[in-house]
């Protein structure tokens, strides 16, 4: 029988958030499993999110990262979608009960008992899950996700959680019929490649920001359409329902009237970024609009292939700053502040060593 | 060169809101118009704000009445859709600019430029709009809609709004797949109605309601299959996470959040009741769950005629109490206080009369 896998990582081991090295195990490969050899790890919010402790109760040592890619290093007997060598992803969550009416729905990462790629424990194998800033995941295969060879690996990664994140409510919605107007509401990791998502199905692209000085960026290297600048009452007032989607990217509770005020009639609204608060909308201009506004988590299996299959067809990635594994704590600190172009990925495979 | 047609009817002159006979006129039968000498119409809440000024101006007198059957009389010469003795229908409006961004979308109840079946000035004749509360009707065939011979005439005329209403948003959002779980707050001329098309669709559908004496008549007259008392916290706990879909025909700010929690992952809850205030919701279960909240004001040319075939096909019409016109001021005040079962309707045809 084969045995368990030592894995080499960096881990939180209380909520100062403080990541150092770490060397835990991973199961031994079952006939479904995928072993990957992880190249690149994403560097999401939500990582600090929960290593802090804001949300959910951390079990240290956490090893964050759900932004994985990398390559097949050895398959389970019973595995139909991958061989060895092939690039493969994994996403946010790694197991669901499989059975409640939410699982049959498809809809695994909504079950109540979804395993998360980190913090959670597998009933799989009765392990803490660790995520993937380490150097190897042990993951069934139909939570492992083929990535298409022609895409870059650190680009691809962010792919798994900010572009699933966009990508979900994109599909949802109905995203892309010709003429649709889009808005994306921030400009960072989730942002920007809902931008990218948006030119690539072929929609008009609204971005609006805080920021003027985005702007040029924005046009010339994301291909937005249009710039409105938030705190500006003029230009907001002549975009007023002009939009037929709206992806709101930004964190934490702020006035969604003035950003609802841009919907077209019957169009949607779509927050991806607040977390705890109490949102607070105007009904009228709701009931005489038609409109609606939503959130969206994560994405079902089948969105995640298919996202990861659009980008093949379109040699699409994300805009990312490559660091090494022990930058990650002065990474964290920037991404804090909002400072990363647009999303901070670790190069798992040239510097995560043992000796680290 | 045909002359204006003079038109008997009901109207308030003031925003008392007390209704008394009048007389006026229509614009003379053009080559698109259909003329329909009304049989029957429905009283619907709006009728009671638009003439009690409570959102928009009133433009006294106001005639009102947006629930409209009856028989055609007379058709122009391009007339293509009616013939004389057709049963037709008329809803809340009657013309649109037809050429903006909205209307090419074909969602005319969104035009900047929609005009009401009342109290708005119609660009076609330059005349004020005067609703159903009266005995002739002349509109463009357009926004006339096919009346199912089946259905017998003060049944379906509350079809025109209450059952649009909520009828435009179940085809919207795609309500009606096998096995979804279909839940309405409140079970008034619009909540019945939505109970009796999610059935119809083959949904499961739980009511949601403050009055436990209710559920009996919720059962048994209208098909429920479930029945909640709101006010009990333990109730819907136990529905916690259940509702694909919920339907919300409650007048009035009221809490929302005990609702929202009904929703099943990436349920949709739309509210068709509430006018002016703040929507206040809790971010969080929305981002966990993939959850929306939406509006949604009458329905589409498309959706209305959709609506008027399938009822035809099921033999389904509203459940109403059919009054003579000059009980109308009594019907109000019973309305306002829900003492309606479960929608007045006035017979127009054997009830208003020049005497009047």
């Amino acid at each position: 029988m084969a045995s368990e896998t030592e894995v080499i990582g960096w881990a939180a081991r209380d909520t100062s958030g403080h990541m150092a090295p770490i060397t835990f195990s991973r199961r031994a490969l079952g006939p479904r499993d995928v072993k990957i050899s992880i190249k690149f790890c994403g560097v999401c919010h939500t990582d600090w999110t929960v290593i802090s402790g804001e949300v959910v109760p951390p079990n240290f040592p956490v090893v964050p990262g759900h932004e994985i890619v990398g390559v097949v290093e050895e398959v389970g007997s019973e595995v139909t979608k991958f061989k060895i060598g092939d690039h493969a992803a994994v996403s946010t969550y790694v197991n669901s009960c499989g059975s409640c009416r939410v699982c049959e729905r498809k809809l695994p990462q909504h079950c109540k008992d979804v395993v998360w790629v980190f913090n959670s424990v597998n009933p799989a194998d009765g392990l803490p899950t660790y995520g993937g800033y380490s150097n190897l995941m042990v993951a069934d295969e139909s939570f492992c996700y083929v990535l298409p060879k022609n895409l870059p690996l650190d680009g691809a990664a962010p792919l798994l959680c900010a572009g699933a994140t966009v990508w979900s409510p994109m599909k949802r919605y109905g995203m892309g019929k010709s003429g649709n107007r889009f808005g994306v509401v921030g400009l960072g990791g989730l942002g920007h490649i809902a931008l990218k998502f948006a030119k690539a199905l072929g929609m008009h692209a609204t971005v609006i920001s805080t920021s003027p000085a985005k702007e040029k960026m924005a046009r010339e290297e994301l291909g937005a359409d249009n710039f409105i600048v938030s705190k500006d009452p003029k230009q907001m007032e002549e975009a007023a329902g002009t939009l037929d989607f709206i992806i709101d990217t930004v964190s934490g509770i702020h006035p969604l009237d003035p950003l609802m005020n841009l919907l077209a009639p019957q169009g949607q609204f779509i927050f991806v970024g607040i977390g705890l608060g109490k949102l607070e909308i105007d009904s009228l201009p709701m009931c005489f609009g038609g409109t609606s506004i939503g959130s969206s988590s994560i994405a079902t299996q089948a969105e995640l292939q298919d996202m990861l299959d659009f980008c093949g067809e379109k040699n699409l990635v994300c805009t990312i700053e490559k660091i090494p594994i022990d930058y990650i704590n002065e990474a964290f600190k920037r991404m804090l502040k909002g400072d990363v172009h647009f999303r901070f990925v670790i190069d798992v495979g040239n510097t995560l060593k043992p000796q680290n």
